[in-house]
């Protein structure tokens, strides 16, 4: 083999009159009259490579040999191409290389599918033949930009003194929160390791260690139902820092982020990024995360109709509920009744019992329920600054459903009326969180965010009283309706961690079972801290204009938890479950 | 909270009449008539905050209440310090903060040992503790330079053109090489997916994308009984290429190693470093890592004793062993009879059935075996260079158990007689391994590296007829007598790699179900790769000075593969043993 001088696409004019000797694997093969045209691709891109009689017969004999695929090593001299012969769509479309010499480096078989973009294929067969989906320009580019963009986030959190720190894979199962991939022990039988769901717990004590800025780059698993942009392995961002405030912490990664969206794609982002507290953002958009590249916002009503003869309004209102408008603008003629009754049937998935609407026409309101509003048609037309074309469409019920179903619907009118510049990059920070949720379900409180969240100090003694009015120095970082991750101050200090365990409904045994290491660690000196975590996998999905994670991970699982490459998860053999003391329970290990 | 404006450590005398706010912890306090000296310490160092009734009574009588360990916020005025008080042990030591404000930012426990370097603590205790036991300096600063290293790997490589890519945790188990950390399936009930023993095949796959150069800094997994240097997980530094030669492999590595030693040790490496072959390696040390700090050569006798009245050495070289020597210069003295028994002792347990001796004295050969030697003592104590004063050491046995009991003795006689300069970092290449060993229990060949491992083209015809004489694609980096990584060009051709596997005993059908997808992959215009392995704990461990990768790890287990800070492994809850399928066999879950 001779040394390869330089990558297929990056051969240009500045080369033109030199010898170069590329690698690279057949794209496509034109044999024109004596001649034969390759283009051959490498990982930077394509070049056309000549065969001609004139610069070697031995290597033009090769070339008839060769088809799509082949693995080939070509040395020869670039030469400009004739004006016709310009192809102005590649960046090397205007030189072409006179093949002297040429090796088949190795074969190949007829591909399952093309190896190029755009190819309708199954995602199975791509995941099947990954490393032939990965040969695509398109996932090769996904893949680069997630270098550049780990590169970007390592280079600006090195400068700013955070110490790249690794913790454990093999960890201890705890029950809050997802499900944990568990690790049968062979030496300890009988017990198991926990994959990590985050390095929640070691990067705090890494703060009681004194390291004082903790980053890492790091793999977390959840045994979860798998969902579009879900995997049973993902990748975290996580940061962590003592000392500073939860703004101070926001700024940082926001000065991170612009550093990110300057070097993938050369975009300026405005700091400091907008904040909004989490309230205002349920109230306003119906969404923890909302994605604020486009209006339609939610509108509050209740007042207007809290005494209307349309007893669904009025009811709701009096049993608690409310009612909440959105004014699709203009978009009174986009939507018939039948299509109405379709975002009817799509808020219901939400819990909505039902969605009433009016157009406004130049006359008026119209709509099955305009005759409630004859007397208020004013002050709802003022309210939703309604004009005629508008649509509005109503929800009312608890507070919780109508922001579920109009968040929901703010969305799909948004896509339905093609408001989204998806060429915009909207960050949104989200703060000032609930510090617990209620689960009517389980008639008990659980952490918004997790048991370690610190609450807000002047909330401190709310805890033990009325814990659901307490909030938390928590904040998410939301992009274009993606929660791309979340932060918080923690608790430092013992006896707040013991009040949040308790608010958990954590006896004081099962919190020192489960986390006894950690009060203990906060007894000797604990700092304030707090950190964030970011979802990699989402963040490079978003800069790649993806909708799937899948499309930015290189050997992702399909599904169904598998991966038809390797065929994992597989059966083992039954010396390897014995050593673990462990027995299979069912028949068949089906599928 | 006030904003820190400087790290404790870096308080120097360039903040002299300058306000500066410091965090950190309470490493030791002085009262001194009426003034409280307080010893702050951050990541970054020492410094000497003084409270005095002249600059803040309130501060003063805060700093009363304040013990080992606290947390404080203090802001103060840097000052020198009068020339009596200085201080040169510390980079601080000329200057000290005079306190305007404290505040304790959290208090601290009486902590179950000392927070300084050098103190007598058992390991267990340490990783119960471990957050205070990383907050000594040392295991800091071996935390920093871990940072450190990895920086500088990613650093390179980056600018070499590598793209850092993920592969997954979740793969496949593999029965070959190490036993595997098994994850059972939920969705796939009595599946299990493996923990890698490192990304191998996904390596090799994105090299089969195109990827062309592919790093990871990535972890791995074995349930391998522990050892000092082992750990159930560890780091490996991932390197795969495409198109490249194992010499320009070696290159790149040797000069990514050297940008690390000179970045984090201040060490100009000479490059190239030495290469030697594997045959030689073995022949000179009797280790294919060996220490090359020191000499101590292994010298071959055999010719001479062949027809020695002397049956154990002319009785091993009848029997096709061999009888080899090693010259400890001017240890004579060193050892007494007793001490010389214990020296057999200790090569009887690398399968020595005895260590013969000779002492060099003006007269000539002393000792039992003296006798037979009347002869030939010219000429062995030519071929030994032997010299009054000299111990020399034999062992006469199989080649294999030669080479084991004299290289381990080497090491030993080395650490014995001081000879090994611990300032210095001795890099070597271990090159033409062979491809194969026989597994003389099992009556078969398992592969030297792994079963990917390129023969040597001129060997690959001998697969079928004489594995054990091919000789491999293969190199290793040792540094100081550990083996720091392995690399080697792969096998990319179908018909090579089924020969390889037929060599391992695998019938078609075994290669099919184990490594299918990797034939296929290779049947698809797989390009010639290669690569590396390093293990980055190992390397750390060495530029440390330390003797344990537990040292370099910040959350390590325990030597029976647990973590006494979290208790892992654990029981976990019998639901989610079900969820699993799975039930354990043995009564009492017991350690």
């Amino acid at each position: 083999m001779s040394k390869r001088t330089i990558y297929c696409g990056q051969v240009s004019e500045a080369q033109i009159g030199q010898t170069v000797t590329l690698k690279g694997w057949v794209q496509k093969r034109r044999d024109l009259g004596g001649l034969i045209f390759i283009d051959l691709r490498d990982r930077e891109g394509i070049v056309q490579v000549v065969f001609n009689p004139d610069f070697s017969k031995e290597a033009l004999t090769g070339a008839e040999q060769v088809r799509s695929e082949y693995v080939l090593e070509v040395t020869g001299t670039v030469v400009a191409r004739a004006e016709a012969a310009i192809n102005p769509n590649i960046s090397t479309g205007k030189i072409e290389v006179e093949v002297k010499e040429m090796t088949v480096l190795n074969t190949a078989k007829t591909t399952p599918f093309y190896i190029e973009d755009g190819v309708s294929v199954s995602d199975e067969l791509r995941l099947q033949y990954r490393y032939l989906d990965l040969r695509r320009p398109e996932m090769a580019n996904s893949l680069k930009l997630r270098h550049q963009t780990t590169k970007t986030i390592r280079n600006y959190l090195d400068e700013q003194g955070f110490l790249d720190t690794e913790t454990p894979y093999l960890t201890k199962s705890t029950p809050e929160g997802a499900r944990d991939y568990l690790v049968p022990s062979r030496v300890h039988p009988g017990h198991f390791y926990a994959l990590p769901q985050s390095p929640q717990l070691f990067k705090q004590l890494l703060m009681g260690a004194g390291f004082d800025r903790y980053y890492q780059i790091v793999r977390c698993f959840r045994d979860e139902d798998l969902r579009g942009d879900r995997q049973p392995e993902f990748t975290q961002v996580d940061i962590e820092t003592s000392f500073l405030s939860a703004e101070e912490i926001q700024t940082m990664t926001e000065e991170m982020l612009a550093k990110v969206m300057l070097e993938t794609k050369g975009v300026t982002l405005q700091l400091p990024l907008p904040r909004m507290s989490y309230d205002e953002a349920m109230d306003r958009y119906g969404s923890d995360k909302p994605d604020v590249r486009f209006d339609l916002e939610l509108q509050q009503i209740s007042d207007l109709v809290a005494n209307s003869d349309f007893k669904v309004f009025s009811g709701a209102v009096a049993n608690g509920g409310e009612v909440k408008a959105i004014n699709a603008k203009g978009a009174a003629a986009n939507y018939s009744r039948k299509d109405i009754d379709a975002l009817g049937e799509f808020v219901g998935r939400y819990g909505a019992k039902g969605l009433a609407w009016l157009k406004v026409e130049e006359e008026g309101l119209k709509g099955p329920i305009a005759k409630f509003f004859e007397a208020d048609a004013a002050a709802l037309i003022e309210r939703l600054a309604a004009e005629p074309g508008d649509l509005l469409l109503f929800v009312a019920d608890q507070k919780s459903v109508v922001a579920d179903a109009l968040g929901a619907l703010r969305g799909r009118l948004a896509r339905d009326l093609d408001l989204i510049d998806e060429s915009v990059f909207e960050f949104l920070w989200i703060v000032d969180w609930p510090l617990l949720e209620y689960d009517e379900e389980n008639g008990r409180y659980t952490s918004a965010h997790h048991p370690f969240t610190m609450p807000k100090a002047e909330h401190i003694s709310l805890l033990e009283t009325d814990p659901g009015a307490v909030y938390a120095e928590a904040y998410d970082i939301v992009l274009n309706g993606y929660e791309l991750g979340g932060g918080s101050l923690r608790i430092y200090q013992r006896e707040v961690q013991e009040k949040m365990f308790a608010a958990l409904g954590f006896t004081e045994e099962e919190a020192k079972a489960q986390f006894g290491f950690l009060l203990d660690a906060l007894e000797y000196g604990f700092p304030p801290h707090g950190g964030i975590a970011l979802g990699l996998d989402r963040l490079v999905m978003l800069l790649a204009g993806k909708d799937n994670i899948r499309e930015v991970i290189a050997f992702p699982k399909n599904g169904r938890a598998a991966d038809p490459l390797t065929e994992a998860p597989s059966e083992v053999a039954t010396a390897q479950l014995q050593e673990l003391a462990l027995e299979i329970t069912i028949e068949e290990a089906g599928e």
